[in-house]
C-alpha cells in the first residue's frame, strides 16, 4: 500500500510499466463454448431470449427497428443486449502536492484482446450499489454511493446504441481529502499519465474514457511544451480556456435547436420482440448470427481468471464481425477549431438519437457499395488517413466494454481537414467547438459513447 | 386583418374580452357516447388496445409498472395513451415598437370545460410538419418547420407522465421581422397580457404554458410597479436578474448530481401489455374504469365544432376522476427565494423520473389515509392554503391538454412557507432557485409538465 499522505504518491514505476506488470499478474483464459455449456444461462422457452436464471446481469433479446425520415432503412431486426439497471462508473480523485490524481484500477475483462486495461476506481452494478450499507465487496464504492467527497461529475450517459437497449450508466468523479488506502491493482495517476496511455492502443478502457470525457474544464489544463507536433500544439493551445460560446460558429441555442430538429425528423422507433424467429438471423449451437454474416454474433464464453473474486464463470457475449471507424474531422472557423458532429439515430438510444462523430460505421460493410450509398465523409476520411499523415492528430485502436463485447476494437481518428473543406454540411451535421461539446457533457444523452471517447482522445492531445 | 407593421398592433379590445368574444364564436358541443358509436376507432381483437384504423392519432394501451426504491408501490397496471410522434408547439414572436409580442390563437378543444383557451400559434403533429413543403393546412407552420426567423426556444419536453407513454413535444418560440398576416382567431399579445390571463382560471392552455415556461430570461423582465401585494412584489423583485447560480443553496453540479442520484435509486420500469384483461380495470360499453373507481376513466366523445376544419368527429378521451393539486412551496435561503422540488418517478416518463413540484397528487385519494401514508408536504400545503391566505402567491385552476383529457382541471398553487420551515428535506427533494429551473428548461426532460406550468405561474407574478 502506498502512503496515503498529501504528498505525491510514490508509485515506484512508470505508468505503462505498471499496467504491463498488472497484466502479467492478472492472467485470464477465455474460450468460446456452445450455448449448451453455459452455466446458469438459458434460452427462454417462450421467447427464445437468452437470460440468466436469476434474472440478473443482462439478457439477449430481439429488437424490431423502424426508421423514419429521409434515407432511413425502413425496417430491420437484430439481437440486442438488455441491461436495464443503472450502474456506477466512478473515478476517485485527490490532490497530492496540489496536483489532481485519479485512482485507477488495472482490470481484466474477458472481451479485452490484451487482458488488462486501465479502468475507473469503481465499476458497480445497481445491486452492488444498493447493498453498500450492508457491506459491499466493491472497494471504494462508499465514496460514490455514500456521498463522501466533492462531486465533480455525476451524470447518466448512454452506451453503445447499436448493441445495447437503452443502456445507461452513472458517470461519476468524486474528489476527496481523506486518506485513501491503495489496494492491489489500484494506482494514483495524474491526468497527464492517463492521457499518455490514451495515446496508445487499448490501454484505457471504455468506462474510463467516458467518465474522463465528462470532467469539466480539463482541456488545455495540462498543455505541455513538448510532445505534440507543431500543428498539434497550435491546435491544443487554441482549445485551451475555451468557454462554451467562445468563437463558436453557432450559439448554444442554435446547436440545441439543430439537435431538437434532428430528433423531430430522424427518429427511429424500436420495440422488443422475441429472439426466436428474428428475421434475417439464425441460431446454431455456438452462435446467433446474421444470415449474411455481417454486423455481429452472439456467442458464449468460458472464462478462467484466477485473480478475480469469481475465478471461473460462463456468459454470453456480443462479438462484432468487423472493426469500426470512429472519426472526428475538424477545421478552424474564425480561428477556432470546430468539430463536425452528426445527429445519429441509434436503435438502442433512449430518445431516438444522440450526437456522434463525423463518421461512425464499419467501413467493411460499405466497401462494395457505390459512393452515393456510403456514409457522408467516409471516403474523405479514409483518403485523409491514407495520404495526409500530417493532418492526423490521433489514430489509435481502442476497445469497447470488455465485459459484454468480445474483441470489439474500433479505430478512433481525429483529423484536421483542408482549409477549403466545405463548411456547408448536410442538415444532420453541425460544426461545434470543444467547449460546446464539454458543456453538453454536463447533461445526459447528448453525446453518444463513441463521441465521448473521441472527446477524451482530443483532450489527450494537450 | 391587423396591419402587420412594426408599430404596436391595434388589437381593438382588451385581451380577456377578445378571448371571450372568440369563445362565443367558436362554440362546440361534446357528448359522451358508447365505444360502439366511435367512428374509425376500434378495439384490437388481439390486444384489446383502442386505436384508429389508420394507425394515426394515438392509441390506448395497457401498461405494467414496477416500482424500485424505498416507499415505491411494487407493481400496478393502468391504461395509457400512446402517441409516439413528436409534435410542434410553436409560438411566433415579433417586436412592435420594441416590445416583444406573441401571436396566440383562441382555440377550442373538446376537453376544455370552458371551450376556448389561449393556445400557441401552432399545435401541429409530425404529419402536419413533414407535409409542410407540400402545402399545409396549419397556419404559420412555415415559421417553425421552415426556419424562418430567430429561434429563441427549441426543446423537446415531456407531457403528463401518469397518462401518456413517453409523450413529448417540440416546444418552440421563433422571432420574426417579417410582415405577418393575422388570421381569424389569432391576436398579438404582450407577455404582460398573457401573464394577466394566466392569473385567472382556465384561460391559457397547457401547450401555451409549457412553451412560455421555456422562454429564457423572462422572469422579472416585465416587473411592474403595481398589482401584486407587498410580499409578492418583494418576491418578484428578488427573482429579477437571477443568474442560474446567483445565491443558490446548491451549485448546478450539486443539483444535477441530486437528480442523477434519484434516477439511480427511484426508477420505475414500465412495459406495454395488452389492454384486455388489465388487472384492476374493467371495460363497459361506455368506459374503461378502475375497479375501485379511482384514477381516471377512458371514455368516448362525439364532438360538434362548426368552426373547426373538421366540424364533427368522435374520439376516445381520458377523464380524471378527481382534481389534482400541484403546489410549489418556496422560502428564502440567504435572501434568495428557493423552490422545493421533487425528483418524481412517473410511469410514462422517458427516463424514469423528472423534476416535479413540491406536491403533485389527487388529494381525494389520500383523505382516508393516516398522515404517514400521505405524500410529504401535502398536509402542510392544505393547511397553508386554508389558513394563511397572505402566504399564497398563486392559486388558480388550470386545464390539462383539452385534445386528449376530458375536463382535466388541476389546482396550481404557489405559496411561501414560514421562516422556520425546515430546510432539511427528504432525499427526493431539493431547494432550487428560479434561475436554476430556467437553466434546466433549456434541456429536455428535467422539469415535468406540471412543474413547467408552475414556472409559468411564478413568472406571471412579475
Amino acid at each position: 500500500m502506498v502512503d496515503p499522505s498529501v504528498t505525491a504518491p510514490e508509485t515506484g514505476t512508470d505508468s505503462s510499466v505498471w499496467v504491463a506488470e498488472r497484466a502479467q499478474l492478472n492472467t485470464q483464459h477465455v474460450e468460446t463454448i456452445p450455448f449448451s455449456a453455459l452455466s446458469g444461462w438459458d434460452f427462454d422457452p417462450g421467447t427464445g431470449d437468452l437470460r440468466h436464471h436469476t434474472g440478473r446481469f443482462f439478457s439477449v433479446r430481439g429488437l424490431r427497428v423502424r426508421g423514419a425520415g429521409e434515407g432511413a432503412v425502413p425496417e430491420w431486426w437484430q439481437p440486442v443486449i438488455d441491461q436495464p439497471e443503472i450502474g456506477v462508473l466512478g473515478i476517485l480523485a485527490k490532490r497530492f502536492d496540489g496536483v489532481r490524481h485519479f485512482l485507477m484500477q488495472a482490470k481484466v475483462e474477458p472481451g479485452n484482446v490484451n487482458g488488462v486495461q486501465l479502468s475507473p476506481t469503481v465499476q458497480a452494478t445497481r445491486s452492488n450499489y444498493t447493498r453498500v450499507h450492508r457491506g459491499t465487496p466493491v472497494a471504494y464504492l462508499e465514496y460514490f454511493a455514500g456521498h463522501r467527497g466533492r462531486v465533480l461529475v455525476d451524470v447518466l450517459q448512454s452506451e453503445q446504441g447499436s448493441w445495447f437497449l437503452r443502456k445507461r450508466n452513472r458517470n461519476m468523479i468524486v474528489e476527496t481529502d481523506a486518506e485513501v488506502p491503495v489496494h492491489e491493482d489500484f494506482r494514483w495517476f495524474t491526468l497527464d499519465e492517463i492521457r499518455t496511455l490514451l495515446r496508445r492502443d487499448n490501454m484505457v478502457n471504455m468506462d474510463a474514457r467516458t467518465v474522463l470525457s465528462c470532467l469539466p474544464g480539463s482541456h488545455g489544463a495540462t498543455a505541455r511544451a513538448g510532445g505534440a507536433s507543431g500543428a498539434g500544439q497550435a491546435f491544443t493551445a487554441s482549445l485551451a480556456a475555451l468557454s462554451p460560446a467562445a468563437g463558436s460558429a453557432h450559439s448554444m441555442t442554435e446547436v440545441l435547436s439543430w439537435f431538437t430538429e434532428a430528433k423531430a425528423w430522424y427518429g427511429l422507433t424500436a420495440g422488443v420482440v422475441p429472439l426466436t424467429g428474428l428475421p434475417g438471423w439464425h441460431r446454431t449451437s455456438t452462435e446467433i448470427a446474421h444470415d449474411e454474416g455481417g454486423y455481429f454474433r452472439i456467442i458464449a464464453v468460458d472464462v478462467t481468471a484466477p485473480h478475480r473474486e469469481v475465478p471461473r464463470w460462463t456468459q454470453p457475449m456480443l462479438a462484432p464481425t468487423s472493426r469500426g471507424l470512429l472519426a472526428l474531422l475538424y477545421r478552424t472557423i474564425g480561428d477556432v477549431p470546430h468539430f463536425l458532429v452528426q445527429a445519429r439515430a441509434q436503435q438502442g438510444s433512449l430518445d431516438a438519437l444522440e450526437i456522434g462523430p463525423t463518421v461512425q460505421c464499419s467501413p467493411d460493410r460499405y466497401r462494395e457499395l457505390p459512393p452515393e450509398d456510403r456514409p457522408p465523409y467516409l471516403d474523405h476520411t479514409l483518403t485523409l488517413a491514407a495520404r495526409s499523415p500530417d493532418r492526423i492528430r490521433y489514430d489509435h485502436v481502442q476497445s469497447e466494454e470488455g465485459g459484454r463485447f468480445f474483441a470489439a476494437e474500433n479505430r478512433y481518428l481525429v483529423a484536421e481537414v483542408e482549409a477549403d473543406f466545405p463548411v456547408e454540411a448536410p442538415s444532420r451535421f453541425c460544426w461545434v467547438t470543444l467547449g460546446q461539446l464539454k458543456e453538453l457533457l454536463r447533461h445526459s444523452y447528448y453525446l453518444n459513447i463513441e463521441a465521448r471517447t473521441l472527446v477524451a482522445c482530443v483532450e489527450s492531445l494537450g
